[in-house]
């Protein structure tokens, strides 16, 4: 917001003729009872209070709105005097009228009656609710207040980054890079039916490939997030009443997913190996699973049981959505091999993410299957959403090719694989053998509290000391007899504060109890 | 690409612990009858063509590969060997093998019988298509060549923007200022409950108030782009079996999403005037219409039938999806009145849209409504993106707020203007009374040809003299009897080569017939 930046530049020319034409935003209604003056001073105070005017601009002039309203300049001034009077505006001296700040602050405090009426008054309005198809707004999921990075000192969040250790001149030069006279010509093409190739070969060689996959450029599409592609693969996939098997417990958004598609779940059991390959499984005709990383147990299936579940899902002609999400921050120096890397029948649909390991707000995911299904799959996010933007496509390609990516990620695990041990330690002492140290790598711990802990209620009570967590107990099918799971993620928090937060919540854990 | 970057140091400490690990990429069956020469020769053959290795960096050394697949050094040289007979490698002194870029751009001179084998032929691969629940790849829709930019002399393309007119400087200082410690901190944070405040207070102040639209935040959803903001329209307020209203000719994709929920289309006749107001849309829950600037003929709804319009669909009960899609781009002054701003009883969903004003590839998409209906389509919006690119929303945000938007869709208007003109002249000349101005603005003009000609022959006729536009025959239900219409666009083509362009098409009209 520089001072030469044109929006200081009240009135300059190139803009006035640009400027709002407040002709078609105060309708002046000449056989209402009410005055032109109160319709006009209603309208403007209801404009001011929605945001509707910039805040340091003067506001349209006496003579302009005359002009544009049809009306005596006398009306206007009259208006702008009542304006004046209940605080909504202050005059300038030769600059005219601006808002009062005070009244966005506090927008209650000056409302005239006539002003608060309209406001408030539920008008004459169709009543959205009887006719929504979906009630998603109902549906329950993760959330993290959008502020706990400033509001909690502990913050156990997971699924962040932490922006200190992002590395901002890195990114900011592949920002630079993909701006210029030849890529803003490639985003003017239409984008639809292909992904920008460079970041395609980028994934392939730098991302799956330490994940052991082999992919050729049309078997890899990109989505926005790790959500749209299991979106895509359920959607795809699942036809009403048909059954999708998802691990309990599991990742809720698979199941509010299936539920918005009228898909039906089966909930199948998880032991330390990951998902149970039961027969419960038979008469799924997908399965969603976790492998690497299980959600949100974090344990990672054996190579065994990865093989058999390959054996009995392609006996069966069943799918398999494998979602690798937290697979680039690995511990080990050679990652377990992912699901999709030893399916040689084509069954198994990959999704990935750069959410866990660049930042979840660029929105990058990828699916990962069969040309056919790939197809499909592009055909339908046309519909959906025609692509994801095309400048992020090619900003992130560039921080992949130039290196930035690998060394960003081994600086993450680096950091992770500290504060992991830090973690490990501080629940060992205060919860020993309750929590399952991740054996693969991530950024979450998995803590089981004594059988009659409530972690809702241990959540409220050590809020107030600045930790933050998620509860777990919404991940099983039976929610209620597993209230006493919690979630710490330890990708913001620093290393010096980890035993800290994990003795306040100890030391609350004994008045955590439900009833 | 500078030289400078870490990709152009292969094998630079702190990348060689990150590079691919080829013991998850080349899988030894050492009980194959194939020897694991072959094996590993025929896989390093496959993952070249699929592009699985970069390019300018040495591939695994001999000693590394025989390290991590457990195989002897002799085992790996002949392996190699095989490669460079076959031309897929060349080895370079001291620095190992390389890919050897041909085989890239002619993948099939120097494969192997094994190796081809093993590409071309089906593997025992499930079969997708036997089970997707939809099409949509089936499904009909504009379609733009990827390159019609460069490989067209007159690309009377619609929807794109001229990469020429784009302000890179402004755009790039945007970005620039959105990248920035605080602005990353941001990005870390949770979005999905909220977009970017500063991007739905300056679409309020600087976009939706020139439509005449009083808007509240609450009442402003960023989408990816117009597509999704009708999706989410379509997916919240009909339920399959449904009826949606559609004007005929009209925008195809809303009736392909239709199509997708199991939604009735019924299609709705215009006039010059826009959508005829007929007793036949009485039985939809939901009209969809494009009342500014009618999809594909350009016309403009008068006020009085928008008047109208609103007060039989409030009669209904019926919601109006309003598609707003080239609304910035407005010849005068002062544009008509947006649907969506004349709407007191609040059935009105507005879809706005940037891309026909800064830029398609950025998706950048609004809806306007209810506070009830924007609650629950951000919940929906939710479940299948979590949300848009944050970084995208700030500098779009800083954009608007900084006057450069303003500013460039204030040129951009004025050149439309002149090209539109152009345009009219020419078609004039050569098909008096064909076509239709646009009354309003925007970027696109609708051609009426002959009867009898076919807009599909005239457009393979005039391809090879480096024309390219759109037919328009798909827009209408009854298409067979309306292929003698197309839709030319000027947003991309100069000035100077519009009556030349437009000649070419008159000249191959004559033997543009079918049959």
């Amino acid at each position: 917001m520089s001072s030469a930046a044109p929006d200081s530049q009240p009135g300059a020319v190139g803009y006035r003729g640009e400027a709002p034409v407040y002709e078609n935003m105060i309708a002046i209604d000449r056989e209402s009872p009410e005055s032109i003056q109160k319709q006009i001073r209603r309208q403007i105070a209801i404009g001011i209070v929605n945001r509707q005017y910039p805040l340091h601009r003067p506001l349209p002039s006496i003579r302009q709105l005359s002009t544009e309203l049809k009306v005596s300049v006398t009306t206007v001034a009259l208006a702008y005097d009542g304006l004046k009077q209940d605080g909504f505006v202050e005059s300038r001296n030769r600059s005219g009228f601006f808002i009062n700040p005070d009244v966005l602050t506090d927008p209650g405090h000056a409302l005239t009656p006539d002003a608060t009426a309209e406001l408030a008054a539920p008008r004459d309005r169709i009543d959205y609710r009887a006719f929504f198809r979906d009630r998603s707004f109902d549906l329950q999921h993760v959330a993290k207040p959008a502020d706990c990075l400033v509001r909690y000192r502990y913050p156990f969040v997971c699924g962040l980054i932490d922006p200190s250790l992002f590395p901002i001149q890195s990114w900011r030069e592949c920002v630079r890079d993909s701006v210029n006279v030849v890529e803003v010509r490639n985003w003017a093409a239409d984008y639809s039916n292909t992904d920008d190739q460079m970041l395609i070969e980028q994934l392939i060689q730098r991302v799956l490939s330490k994940r052991g996959i082999v992919a050729h450029p049309d078997e890899v599409l990109v989505t926005v997030g790790g959500q749209q592609a299991l979106y895509l693969a359920i959607r795809l996939l699942l036809s009403p009443g048909e059954i999708i098997g998802v691990e309990d417990p599991g990742y809720p958004d698979a199941i509010n997913m299936a539920s918005m598609e009228r898909v039906r779940v089966r909930r199948l059991p998880v032991d330390r190996d990951g998902l149970v390959l039961s027969d419960a499984l038979n008469d799924c005709k997908c399965l969603f699973v976790t492998p690497t990383h299980q959600f949100p147990t974090t344990v990672t299936m054996p190579l065994d049981r990865k093989l058999e579940l390959l054996e009995i899902t392609k006996r069966n002609g069943q799918f398999v959505i494998e979602d690798d999400y937290e697979s680039d921050i690995s511990f080990d120096l050679t990652p377990p091999q992912a699901l999709k890397g030893l399916d040689g029948w084509g069954n198994v649909i990959y999704i990935g993410t750069l959410s866990k390991s660049l930042m979840p707000g660029l929105r990058i995911g990828y699916l990962v299957a069969d040309r056919e299904f790939i197809r499909e799959a592009r055909a339908l996010r046309h519909h959906l959403i025609r692509h994801p933007p095309v400048n992020n496509q090619r900003s992130v390609a560039l921080f992949l090719q130039r290196g930035y990516f690998d060394r960003f990620v081994a600086n993450l695990t680096k950091i992770y694989r500290q504060r992991c041990a830090a973690m490990h330690d501080a629940l060992e002492f205060h919860f020993p053998g309750a929590s399952a140290k991740p054996e693969y790598g991530g950024a979450i711990i998995w803590l089981r509290l004594p059988e009659e802990s409530d972690a809702d209620i241990l959540r409220d009570l050590v809020e107030a000391d600045g930790v933050f967590f998620e509860t777990g107990g919404f991940t099983f099918s039976d929610e209620k007899n597993n209230r006493n799971h919690i979630r710490l993620g330890y990708s913001v928090i620093g290393e010096s504060l980890i035993s800290e937060g994990i003795e306040k919540i100890a030391k609350a854990v004994p008045q955590a109890h439900s009833g």
